[in-house]
């Protein structure tokens, strides 16, 4: 399958969940290697998970398949340009590189979601939900006991880039 | 229970899940109305799943919990700021107030996310996973039907907030 197979797929399970389960069609594949690893849809209605976009769903996928939260080495094709939390959520799973069919530039009109990049360039105190910080020195000692375990290298340290 | 005595769970549930299953110490509660409605820790290792941090887990508990995406009304507790993820499912799950403990930039040192920081104020076209458009006009029809259907009102109206 070509770069343009993929999407075509990711396009196609778009349309097809949102006609069989009235699922949000947004849809997005993982391929490692020519092969899909993993697949996923918003659900976020049918499921009651606002986090369920379609890359965050395929990501979860591709992790559960492949028995890892590391998919370097993978590519992402999605049917719409990644909002700020599947940006997020892909660069956490390493994925090496995305591949989207519409653009957010072209469905702000349709779906806007200004509020939200507006937020998440703003520092925590001046975002649309008020935030305020309570016992900082209690929660730094966790953290503190748990870098200094080695654990936290597991989570934080990222291979080189192949690319 | 009152403002502090949340976080005082919150930084406790992070620091028992680390001992008691290695997760890694960030937890986070939702709280309605003086109850506590959901909560979640970061298991992304022990689940293979990197979008599984405690806000995303705990905003999954309290939906789930509640039977509903949208979780107006609700305050979250976190034992750290939120990365840029969270502060977007915090966004998309409509939460109204955030208490956090650690700041990031009191822990950025231990635990570097300056690549996503930066990567998610780019363009998409200048992030560090290289990115291609393909197939647009397929992919629009579908999100237009979608829209033109009324379903993405479901999603997409936001209640005006309560505070």
């Amino acid at each position: 399958m070509t770069e343009t197979d993929f999407m075509r797929y990711a396009i196609e399970l778009s349309r097809r969940k949102m006609q069989e389960i009235g699922a949000a069609p947004f849809a997005a594949v993982i391929v490692r290697d020519g092969e899909i690893v993993g697949e996923g849809v918003n659900t976020v209605l049918a499921d009651h998970d606002p986090t369920l976009h379609g890359e965050v769903a395929a990501i979860r996928d591709a992790c559960k398949r492949l028995g890892t939260f590391d998919l370097s080495g993978c590519d992402i094709y999605t049917s719409c340009e990644p909002c700020e939390m599947c940006v997020a959520a892909i660069w956490w799973a390493r994925l090496d590189r995305v591949f989207y069919a519409n653009a957010l530039a072209d469905t702000n009109h349709l779906m806007p979601i200004d509020g939200l990049t507006q937020d998440i360039r703003r520092p925590i105190g001046e975002r649309s939900a008020p935030a305020r910080q309570l016992l900082a020195k209690e929660a730094f000692d966790v953290i503190k006991q748990w870098v200094d375990s080695g654990e936290a290298a597991k989570l934080m340290t990222r291979p080189e880039r192949r690319l």
